[in-house]
């Protein structure tokens, strides 16, 4: 089962990183499957810590991917990193082993402590539109721009039937990029 | 905003029922709109009282509109009524009032009292895709085949990556009412 969250991690000087990631997850075990190069890979190599955040707020999931990485941070309690104010919950993790690989090395980790901030509140359709639009923005170069324009025609009529204000903006953020994409790319 | 949940209700005699719904949140305030007829209406127009259920196990969802109902309950706190066990969090509600409507009516409620059982697990593709069939089969006399088809394609993408056990499960329910629904009216 893959669950969708961020990832924080820290370098050795104690910098913290954010990162949404697609997550492994069985039971209290969890893989992170990062592509190289990327920061996070990089921080837990040095610092052998991480945390998962599970949070609610689609805008940190595309403020990510569109240069908006100041969400405030809480130091964790058990491990040396650092964990999402947004979080609804989160988990920090122990750093069990790593497979390197060329592309997608694995890190194997297990749960140290769970933490539950707030509740959860029902699934919204908003936020998995938003969710599979961050997909799309990350893997533009790789997709045909017919299926592109499908996907955000479709993925558009749960957002605007069902989206609060965070989905709203989160929305515009990844469009925009969207937007810049086709115009260089596409219409180049 | 719009909330996809799990609402329990009891009638005068106490029987239980559950039921998917979308629900219209701002802050503590909620809209539910329940299409007439339905038993989720009449039991609040009897009792006066119902739950939100913020439920991540998406058979509840599919089960409901397939034809399995049976889910463990727990006697609710505050109102005479039961919560889903399988909820991570649930809100015990008093309904303020009841705006007449010969499709829809409204009930305004307001969060009496919230309890947060479980951490949220992060967003799993393969239950919004779950969400996302369970409302189409709720509409599939309403809907062209064609569509159908297109959107569930696409939606089985999301979910082949990602699910785990209860996402394939709820998936297989609703693909049998799919299916069927195919021979019986569209082939026939």
């Amino acid at each position: 089962m893959i669950q969708e969250a961020i990832v924080t991690t820290v370098n050795s000087t104690g910098d913290p990183h954010i990162a949404p990631m697609g997550i492994h997850v069985k039971e209290d075990k969890f893989v992170i499957l990062p592509f190289k190069p990327c920061t996070t890979l990089n921080n837990i190599m040095e610092t052998r810590t991480a945390v998962i955040n599970y949070c609610d707020d689609v805008r940190v999931f595309a403020g990510c991917l569109t240069g908006r990485y100041d969400w405030p941070l809480q130091k964790a309690d058990h491990v040396n990193c650092h964990y999402l104010e947004a979080a609804l919950s989160h988990c920090e993790l122990d750093i069990e082993r790593i497979e390197d690989d060329e592309v997608r090395p694995m890190i194997f980790c297990k749960a140290r402590h769970t933490v539950n901030h707030r509740p959860f509140k029902g699934f919204n359709r908003a936020q998995f539109a938003v969710i599979e639009a961050a997909i799309l923005v990350s893997r533009l170069h790789m997709l045909p721009w017919e299926k592109i324009e499908a996907e955000l025609e479709y993925l558009h009529i749960g957002l605007e039937k069902t989206a609060g204000e965070n989905e709203k903006e989160a929305w515009r953020w990844l469009m925009a990029v969207i937007e810049d994409y086709k115009h260089e790319v596409i219409q180049a």
